[in-house]
């Protein structure tokens, strides 16, 4: 099967709201009056991003889900991708699965594939996606990482940590039980974009982010755009891993032995978590819980932002903790 | 050097016309009124579309050439792009020079860098483009593959087929003057862009492609998108190759010896040349002839289109060739 059938058979579709779809050298897109374009990008790379041998139908989902993780932590409203894909072979079985993950989160947000390349060559996915969101008065309504203010409330959304301890089984580093690591697994392989809640925080939050490589060192771009400090709570956050919660809503049956130090590095460095860390004036707190209602997702807040720059780790007993927990880097 | 000081130091730059450029979840891109976005994305793999050895600086160009190439072929004008990248390691002399190449470009197109990624892995280029096309009573002025019409000319720009005998003498295939392996060697690493003349054809060519993976090839995706087929003269095309002329021009100094068939073979099926092909109707001559000049790009009539479906070849003596020329595919 060459290029141009391998295109036709797995990732061409209808057009829907674009004004041109794939099979010429552009796609055609214009936002609806009075909109702009959120854009974004992410390369997934095999062995790095995901294990070769992951699902193809996981990867197809979370190869968008990652994309459109950061429209949601900039509150728009998802319209359309583009998909460009290098792969060592063909295998036909691989790639309709691959395209049914894609294509089943894709519907679910009404995002249509517009466009893309294909290749051979090492394994690799690189997504861009666009979204749309109001501009108002001249003003965008985009949540920004750059609007943390001294004072705001610091929250999340979902659970934390999960992803990373469900990586920590696969490579051999700790065993869980399997019913536990199935469910950590889930969240490894599957992320849950936050689409909804971003856009239910559209004029709630001040700043967000979406937790893709580590709590504290997402929250370390908000800080570092904004020029604030902030001060965590680490127990509470700590008490976001779900496989805790798992063990305790089945009477034990999953209990798992988290020490403690393990369960603050994993909430809080572990990433992969594809949440939303945001930030909100604490005359919102009641808007926040609306929107978090209104969007089904469990927001916690999690600590404040200070004026002092710099980040501080506070225990139960709001007692500083050393900050010893790096983020993940690509290249270190 | 970390995955954001990598970016901060070679990637990160003032925004000028976009909304929000490099550093938050996504940046924001507006067309202007009346106006809708066309993009397209192109993915370069190592071993594959370049020698892994390749000059930097070269590659930077090329990559953002071939996406440049995709919006010219609309009739797009250039706005941004991003860049997702993989990288084998961090070496900051390749990626100063990478960036060089690649922003040199961009800065003759005023074509924006707004958002990407970078990450490990093996080297992987993918840029996504973004041009501007207007829209006049509710039509796009996007040039298509599908508007070629029974009786049209069919034109190519430029050169054909330098690109592909570059390849060829660095493969080891074919041996070349030094000279003019040094000129043909640019045509491959360095193409031109037809930015120009795909805007100076809006209203004028009824189709458009760039011709990426040959002539021919290319020529298929106008004739099955416009529903109709075509006759080439093929000792025109093949006459577009720059290695004979250069070999001219300097009185037999670079003088080459390309066997008729060979040149054919260049030229028709070669790939990588980056030009625009495209159709008119035969009252747009005149007009034509301006585009070319007003864009300072050289423009030839090489055939015409056909109601009868499939591809014709006929020589100069306006006899019929057998087609045994088949295009690249990336996995053939």
């Amino acid at each position: 099967m060459g290029e141009f059938d391998l295109i036709a058979r797995y990732f061409k579709r209808p057009v829907r709201r674009a004004a041109l779809g794939v099979g010429d050298d552009c796609a055609l897109l214009a936002p609806r009056a009075g909109h702009q374009l959120a854009i974004s990008s992410d390369m997934l790379v095999a062995g790095r991003h995901f294990f070769p041998e992951v699902d193809p139908r996981a990867l197809g989902h979370k190869s968008l889900a990652v994309n459109l993780s950061d429209l949601a932590a900039c509150g728009a409203r998802p319209l359309a991708f583009t998909l460009a894909l290098a792969l060592p072979e063909v295998k036909q079985r691989w790639l309709a699965a691959f395209a049914d993950g894609l294509f089943a989160l894709a519907d679910a947000h009404h995002c249509e594939l517009i466009g893309g390349d294909t290749t051979a060559g090492p394994l690799n996915i690189c997504i861009t996606i666009f979204g749309e969101v109001p501009v108002v008065d001249g003003r965008s309504q985009a949540l920004l990482r750059s609007g943390a203010k001294a004072g705001d409330d610091l929250y999340v959304s979902g659970t934390l940590g999960d992803a990373r301890l469900a990586l920590g089984a696969l490579l051999g580093q700790a065993s869980l039980p399997a019913e536990v690591l199935a469910k950590a697994r889930q969240r490894l392989e599957r992320p849950t974009p936050r689409v909804a809640l971003g856009l239910a925080l559209r004029g709630v939050a001040s700043a967000a982010i979406d937790v893709s490589d580590g709590l504290l060192g997402d929250l370390g771009h908000i800080l570092e755009c904004s020029t604030v400090g902030a001060t965590v709570e680490v127990d509470i956050a700590a008490s976001l891993i779900a496989a805790s919660a798992y063990s305790e809503s089945v009477g034990g049956q999953f209990l798992i032995n988290l020490p403690e130090p393990q369960r603050r590095r994993l909430v809080l460095c572990g990433g992969d978590d594809y949440e939303l860390l945001f930030t909100a004036p604490a005359t919102a707190r009641a808007a926040v819980q609306a929107a978090a209602q209104a969007s089904q997702t469990p927001v916690t807040r999690i600590g404040q932002i200070d004026a002092a720059p710099g980040l501080r780790l506070i225990d139960r007993q709001r007692q500083a903790l050393p900050n010893s927990y790096a983020s993940f880097d690509h290249f270190a």
